[in-house]
């Protein structure tokens, strides 16, 4: 049977889609002003348990307490805020870089669309050093077993429910939009948490407010574990914080808590798909709901977003990974446009 | 009394010079064709002591002993290989960032040198996770103490000589290259360190192999405790390592070592200042002087080189931090050119 003109045309579309899918376009260079690294926060305390090995010195002065910072500014000037971007529990700045499955994280796409970019690790977290004394001072008995720190890690069994990709491991949840074909690259980014047995509050939240005093107005982009860190900072001192977006934040504010720190600061509370029947998300969102509605009742510009009611549906826990991740950064991105002041 | 036409000549140099030292003129912007971040290496374990807090699940599968590689690519096509930077104890990859008095790292100096650069954190330090099991086991009984590891931290004391900042903590030594105003920054960048506990190997060679056959060729820029490294991952398997340069390496191969995998790979060992005189130093560079004379009479293409003797003094241990680190990257960049290979 010959083709008709309309099969050609749509043998021709499909031929185009499927080389499109398959070698996607080449993306314009990434054009920098400048990036770099440095540290907020920090000091010094003397230990005598920095070592149980013979060949180093047990005695001595270290810095702690400190939390690392990669920055990147592009070089088109939009008159746009810096982002802070501030990961979860059992992970690093790492979440905001490269997704699982090799696709651009938003790191890289905040900055294309002209914000300046700034990723944290926490406090005592990956490039942000740790005081190992008590276990080096258990080691060598001078502390009992019980002064041990509680450094925990989720393993993959439990993380399923955590990040949400499917009622119980290893079911899936329909329509997830999280890249579960490459979760082993994922598991790779977990690592320990020493978060219980940091001082409180966790150190990480005065190292924030010594950053958005630094950069002089950022908007702080949170994420699960550290959802509740931007509005803690903004409790200490609401100086350099333009905005707090806590994405899938384990804790919002008590509704009882003082709410005039957050008078001048817009909040955008945003949660993924899957939330409400979540035995662990469920209540988190409920929560982070009574206190929106308590923060605006008092006058505070603050909303929470559920995708799926903005028509995004399938969003894990990990929404900046899922494959929809850039459009869930554009619907943000539109958001801070139309809600926080640019410089 | 007036001014001479000399007086107000030096006057006018001395203002053009402080002017110039004060406001230095902006680099052209930094154009990159692609940047990102993966993980090589790990496998997963199942352990029953992820927590010792009733909230967090204790059994599980986790991830270990994969390293996170961080990269970026210039725009600039100049055929150049890959280099991959491996920073050495109680430090991360933020090594080879800004440094600690806010000036170019080589990360940036080599992309403007038209390098891609490759970026690492030792598996099992900053976002390369760990096993936290052995703590836990302790903390929960199920463990012996004797059985934590051990996790050392230099203190800023003793690592006074480690970097060679001076003879003993806290003089100098003079004409030291090291921006030592900046020290608290520096000192900042210190994390424990849990080598002496790691699976021998360590982790972190086969992980390199991994990466250096994924670039298919790399040189392998080595520090101090990972100086060794490239040498034990060439020793595992040749393929992919253009070349290995090992900055102030904690040791060398053992003179009496296998010398075939070193034959087709060109090397360099490279040294600072006053190290000839360091009891910690001095005994580490007349073995890797061992190493050299032994591996040249095998036909090895090996060299050592100590930058006094090429005119440039001063230099301490972190030499990629030093004042003069963009000279020590030039000279560093002409070895390279002259002795390996492009594409």
């Amino acid at each position: 049977m010959p083709l008709t003109k309309t099969h050609r045309l749509l043998l021709t579309l499909t031929l185009t889609t499927l080389i499109h899918a398959q070698s996607p376009k080449p993306l314009p260079p990434l054009i920098l002003s400048t990036q770099g690294s440095f540290f907020v926060g920090g000091h010094d305390i003397h230990s005598d348990a920095l070592s149980t090995l013979p060949r180093y010195v047990p005695d001595g002065t270290i810095t702690v307490d400190q939390m690392y910072v990669h920055y990147q500014i592009p070089a088109t000037k939009l008159h746009r805020l810096p982002i802070t971007f501030i990961h979860g529990c059992c992970l690093t700045g790492k979440t905001w870089e490269t997704t699982p499955d090799g696709r651009m994280g938003w790191d890289e796409y905040f900055l294309r669309r002209g914000f300046p970019v700034y990723i944290v690790d926490q406090a005592d977290r990956g490039r942000s050093s740790l005081d190992p004394s008590a276990i080096n001072a258990v080691k060598s008995g001078k502390l009992p077993t019980m002064q041990l720190p509680d450094l925990f890690f989720v393993g993959h069994e439990a993380a399923w429910q955590v990040f949400r990709f499917g009622p119980d491991y290893p079911q899936l949840f329909p329509g997830l939009q999280f890249p579960i074909e490459a979760q082993t690259e994922f598991w790779k980014q977990m690592v320990p948490d020493w978060s219980p047995s940091l001082p409180n509050p966790n150190p990480t939240i005065a190292d924030l407010s010594e950053l958005a005093i630094r950069l002089n107005g950022t908007i702080l982009i949170s994420h699960s574990q550290s959802g509740i860190f931007p509005f803690q900072t903004a409790a200490i001192y609401t100086k350099g914080i333009a905005g707090i977006i806590a994405i899938e934040p384990g804790s919002c504010p008590d509704p009882k808590a003082d709410m005039k720190p957050f008078l001048h600061i817009p909040i955008l509370v945003l949660f993924g798909d899957n939330v409400e029947t979540s035995p662990r998300w469920g209540p988190r969102l409920k929560a982070c709901q009574a206190f929106i509605k308590f923060a605006t009742s008092s006058g505070v510009k603050a909303t929470l977003v559920q995708l799926p009611d903005v028509g995004i549906h399938g969003n894990s826990h990990m929404l900046m990974q899922d494959k929809n991740n850039l459009q869930v950064a554009d619907w943000l991105i539109h958001w801070i446009d139309h809600n926080i002041l640019p410089r």
